[in-house]
């Protein structure tokens, strides 16, 4: 996880549930198309709202999940090594947490 | 339910803004295809969340697009028409609410 | 604010359930109450968090239950008689349940 | 929980801002206690609903402040002592999250 390469390729470090995130947006893409399938059949409007409320909630888990790992990797280590870069790290999560609760 | 026929394609009335549901949804399906590609990059966390809430949002409103006609029209046509039916559309507008407002 | 009279006390419709939402008001103001103390104890803040998502869940329900009896009753009528109120009542009920939504 | 005693006052941490915490607190107090006048008044029911809507903001912006404080400080002292502890701030404010978003 701290080894980044010279490639850097992984720099942000949640490479390890990386492809349990893509699983998850790939079924909300899937998600997606179904809803514009229900629509154009022209499908009972409850039936596509609850579809709705179904990927926003699957949505919401994947911001929770990374948010979750951003705070106990990037903000962690920004406030290990100390310095202004942990109260910038600090008032970015506190934002994308407004944010998610506003949304 | 995938077997519209032709004779009753607009059974549920929204066709006139159809279209445009059509190409919001489309959009929403984009941006979660751009999410997978920006996790699959390890592009930073925090530019991801941002991209979530967006997408929430785009979501949240066509849900409540999709919930006004279903309430102006099914709902309407139903307690003018009166009879228990009237109850039954009230009730699942009532719980399509709940989700949205819980989700 | 409209000059409630004696005479028509009951103009909106919802006094059959009215002690129940009174009720239910009165322990949120409890809540209110008890988070200042916690608040001015210094209780662990997640403590304090906890009885904040309590409240703003029992606050949803309330607000739910209006909008259903609204909806089932001033909606409703608005409807049955016809005419430029309906779409009024219609307006504002999309609007307020947006509101809800989104806060 | 209740018995705080005088030697250990402030033990959490956020007693700089408490009394603006305790001041945005009375607020929401004030305004349940005005809810519970507009339902026993019958006032407008969309107007019940706006004030539903407001208080509810303004308890979203106390807990989300309460939190960004939680984590500046509790979450981000027990990181740099290190140890199990910081483990356990980092689920516990995980879960508060999750609470807020999902409420």
């Amino acid at each position: 996880m701290d080894d980044v390469t010279e490639v850097v390729p992984h720099q942000h470090g949640y490479i390890h549930q990386k492809d349990d995130y893509l699983r998850r947006l790939r079924r909300i893409e899937g998600q997606a198309r179904g809803l514009q399938r229900m629509v154009d059949e022209e499908q009972y409007c409850i039936d596509i709202l609850t579809q709705v409320s179904a990927m926003t909630k699957a949505l919401q888990s994947v911001a929770l999940g990374l948010l979750d790992e951003h705070i106990a990797h990037c903000v962690v280590d920004a406030v290990r090594e100390g310095g202004p870069e942990a109260e910038v790290k600090l008032k970015e999560a506190s934002d994308a947490i407004a944010r998610l609760v506003r949304s």
